[in-house]
């Protein structure tokens, strides 16, 4: 048998509902406080109701209530939750007040209201509302109980003169109530007053023989240390840090152990002055960290700053940091040898990531070897910088023996891969016209027997890639391997994709314009590498080599640049875009900023569907060749 | 009175028309040609019925017709105009063959059907068809009369040996005939044969005193200088020049005089051995010239590579190609002091480029003033290199004197900059979505007056433009000077849109989204200048501004990067897409390769609805900063 009085209870609900929700608007909280609790109605609600209403009005919901008790309650009741979209919905038709009117979206709820309560307490009278104050720091989202311990701590020290107020110890008992004791025992502690700590132990019945000594330990230690030790305990370590930093020398190298297990590194350096011992060996352990870290540029820089040279100068070699790591090193000083030994491996590396002019420098400079930078100039194809040092130090026999050689080769190289690109770029143009067309073909079939709906084209599309996978064969799967030595980094990226370039594969299309977008660039990336070596290439009479790679790229371009128009054309923009005629393309615009909202298209593979751009504006070619 | 025949002819037409398909279908040439004769329809039809039948049957249409006179005829009546378009369309129902299917889309048809008639009476019988191989050269887009001509010299020289054939008298009628008779004698002396020019002369009725002295001046003449002299007289430069260059070395000043004329400098050089001192004379000359042109780059390597080393220099300095200046000038070589000046103007030049790295290394390489190479460091804020020079040259004192002020003004400088583009920032971003809004609005108000078609968006959102226009004041309309300091291009690029930021302009959404996107460009390029200068600033305990630093452009792109989807909503993309769910992007833009093609939005304005890119891989941060 179901209990009577639940069917009852709904109905009269209902009612009592619409009763209260005049009562909130009027502003009388004592009439609706007093039914909600008999009718045992949430509390949150008379938040909820109306969050600006209400926080305009805390003085006056205190005065109505003028409950300590009541008041209790109402705090103690408060939850995140939107009562009034989760228990108690307006009746359907209602006009819904929008939950962000209070202003408070950011900040939580329950914060706001405790904060707003007590603030307005402690004006009318802090000593009455007492206990409710301690509720409020209590019951917010973080509990701030060493903000209420703090309070009963002032009332044991100053203790209130009126004759009703609260005393310490019964504001003490009140907290114990709300809070579990060994976690109030832990927070007094933590306002290093050992008296309250003592009220706490001795009201939370623990055991005296498990806090006495301890307390007893404490005791007898230095202020400072005595509260490190404390904060300690308690995991504060910002706090313990900085108490420990006031105990003297010879509790340094437990301070350089704290900040190291918390790496409380650029706190600890803030303690103590930049020339002191005690920063320098902060420095070196943080500059220790930023090391295991991969930050050697940083460490190097607090290293160098604090006078560390020797190990500055580690920490710029190991990240390739040359300009420091030379400064570094001449202001050590190092010895000559020892200078040009560390150029030639400064350079080395610098050679291995294609940095030829800086690499260069170093040799020239700091290894006083004119010849091998200039080799490293040549090979890293920097024409007209090895030009300059072959007749800077009138080493024109270099000409001969190395710079020619290298220029036809690089000739001969830069011919061949503009001829891979432009095969490739025209295999996968029309290889991705086919694919579209067939796709276009099924999907039209696909149409005519389903009738005229084409409202979700791209379950045809789907389908379509699907049906025409297993038609063609895996003639060109096999992908560019020059590119992909060229752009490794864009490999990758093509990789992350997913989308094969293998004939059928499900999104084909897609994969063929990543790879066409990655021709164009790498083909658009090279006007000023073939703009340089014309211009070497004319210098050593070798015109009719340069004229032939002028017109291998310029004819790659031209390809690239009638092709993009033909490739993005109108059809790829995504949807059957409203734009009427060619004379109204301003207009169009407008009007798309003006449309609706569709989820978004993944960033990356909505970027295919731009053409992409070229920097026509990059002079690349010799006049003189033309 | 109406001619009676009109409209017999018209009605007799259809019904010849019919048939004459038809015998063109089955290969009955003759057939139809000879009724279209008679009943005067224009013989292009012939042709345009099925240019690819005909092309493939040009031997079987000479064998039928079998007349000189009537293939000359049909030669003659050759026009551009695609009969079966304009005079004799199909009746309507019968498919049409597509134009291109002949495969001869790019080339011109007339030229097409004389060079296959042409070909296939070579093949057949050159004597027999030589007047209507005449025919053919002339009649092509561009009359090939020289050819023709080139033909009947060779009549002259080798007469014909069979009884029926055409002789060099004949010929030469005929081809008055068909061509003005000016025009060809113009022709016939290319021909260099000063008989043919006679013979045309004779039969020109042309003045004999007009012609004979100049003839007769010409015979005086070297063969190759009277080749070059009837060159020049008939306009045909290269020719000239070829024929000139070999009239040696008294008539090289002519030549140099006919190359500066007609800039036929790449042609002259290709004359000479690069090692001949008429390949220099001629390489100065192109050299001026490209000077004249600003090509001073390739004016230089011209130069240079000829031995014009002052020359080369003054090329180099004045494009401020400064590799090759200073290699010159040490090639040449110049006093250690004239270096020192060319150092100091170049560097002077690189710096107005804000190239200070470069100029620092002319200062201090060539210059040898390492004092100014650091000072051209400092003032460009690149640290890292001037700190390199400080010690390489021990010379800390600047540290004090000139670094640390500049780091100290350049940290101002960019945290000003910031707040400045943050403020902006905002301002464009909330006045964006106002405007948004308000088009919003009276879009729907119109919708609302004129009826659920919404079918023309624009041009409900060009009506708001323009009544939105008046409500708002021009509070903001002041652009940031800031910025276009900055970028000075980005500035221009924009003032060329036309689109006013003034509050109610018409398309002060575009502009918006300009402003906006220029804004996030300036600021993502930012990242390696902060970088570098967090870096220096903490190398000299400038913590606290570093740390300030750091805050502000982290706040900034922290903005931006929040912005981004905010402003670039789905709602910007073109059209309303047909995107169903966040889970089918992939076959979305599937689909949408399939739309079909409305008209190409403006590339440029089309840019303005992609969300802008940020370089977000590139660390600029210090973790000790932090």
């Amino acid at each position: 048998q179901m209990p009577r009085g639940n069917i009852e209870t709904i109905h009269h609900r209902a009612l009592v509902l619409a009763q209260l929700r005049k009562w909130l608007d009027d502003l009388k909280f004592r009439e609706a406080f007093e039914s909600m609790r008999k009718l045992r109605i949430n509390l949150n609600l008379v938040y909820d109701h109306s969050p600006r209403v209400f926080l305009e009005n805390v003085e006056w919901f205190l005065k109505q209530i003028d409950s300590v008790n009541h008041i209790n309650l109402f705090l103690t009741e408060l939850k995140e939750e939107d009562t009034t979209k989760t228990m108690y919905p307006l009746p359907v038709g209602k006009a819904c007040q929008p939950a962000s009117e209070a202003g408070g979206g950011v900040r939580k709820k329950v914060d706001l209201v405790c904060d707003a309560l007590r603030s307005a307490m402690e004006t009318l009278d802090p000593q009455k509302y007492c206990l409710c104050i301690l509720t409020s720091h209590v019951r917010k989202t973080t509990p701030e109980l060493e903000i209420a311990l703090q309070k009963v701590h002032e009332l044991r020290v100053n203790p209130p003169s009126a004759e009703h107020a609260v005393g310490a110890g019964e504001a003490l008992k009140y907290l114990l109530f709300l809070v579990n004791v060994n976690e109030l025992y832990e927070h007094s502690l933590g306002t290093y007053d050992f008296d309250l700590v003592l009220m706490v132990a001795e009201k939370s019945q623990k055991d005296p023989k498990e806090y006495l000594p301890f307390l007893n330990m404490l005791k007898t230690l230095e202020l400072n240390y005595q509260r490190y030790t404390i904060d300690k305990h308690l995991k504060r370590f910002r706090k313990a840090l900085h108490h420990l930093s006031k105990c003297g020398e010879e509790h340094f190298t437990e301070l350089v152990n704290l900040v190291k297990d918390q790496r409380l590194y650029s706190e600890a350096l803030q303690l103590y002055p930049s020339d002191s011992q005690q920063h320098k060996v902060l420095t070196v352990a943080y500059a220790e960290y930023l090391l295991e870290q991969q930050q050697a540029e940083e460490a190097g820089l607090l290293l160098w700053r604090c006078g560390e040279m020797p190990r500055a100068l580690q920490a710029f070699v190991s990240c390739t940091s040359w300009r420091h790591a030379l400064a570094v090193a001449t202001h050590i000083p190092v010895t000559q040898g020892q200078l040009a030994q560390l150029a030639r491996d400064l350079a080395e590396k610098l050679l291995e990531m294609r940095r030829a002019t800086e690499a260069a420098l170093l040799l020239e400079q700091y290894a006083k070897d004119c010849e091998e930078a200039i080799s490293a100039l040549v090979t890293g194809a920097a024409w007209e910088e090895a030009l300059r040092l072959i007749y800077l130090y009138s080493r024109q026999d270099i000409i001969e023996t190395h710079l020619k050689p290298a220029l036809l080769e690089a000739h001969s190289m830069q011919v061949a891969f503009l001829e891979s690109q432009m095969a490739l770029f025209t295999r996968y143009k029309s290889r991705l016209a086919v694919v579209l067309e067939q796709k276009e073909k099924t999907k039209l079939l696909l149409i005519d027997e389903d009738g005229p709906d084409c409202g979700e084209a791209e379950l045809y599309s789907e389908a379509s890639s699907v049906l025409t996978g297993s038609r063609f064969g895996s003639k060109y799967s096999h992908s560019n391997s020059r590119i992909s030595s060229r752009s490794s980094k864009n490999r990758r990226k093509a990789e992350g994709k997913k989308h094969s370039l293998k004939e059928g594969s499900p999104f084909e299309d897609i994969a063929l314009l990543h790879a066409l977008i990655q021709i164009i660039h790498v083909t658009d990336k090279m006007r000023e590498e073939i703009h340089s070596l014309l211009r070497a290439l004319v210098l050593f009479l070798f015109d009719v080599r340069a004229s032939s790679l002028q017109a291998k790229y310029s004819e790659l371009l031209q390809l690239i640049e009638t092709s993009i128009p033909e490739i993005w054309h109108e059809g790829l923009q995504p949807g059957p875009a409203p734009i009427t005629g060619p004379n109204s393309t301003t207009n169009s615009i407008t009007a798309s900023l003006q449309q609706p909202r569709p989820p978004l298209v993944s960033q990356q593979d909505a970027e295919i569907l731009m053409p992409p751009k070229m920097r026509q504006s990059i002079r690349w070619e010799l006049s003189i060749l033309k």
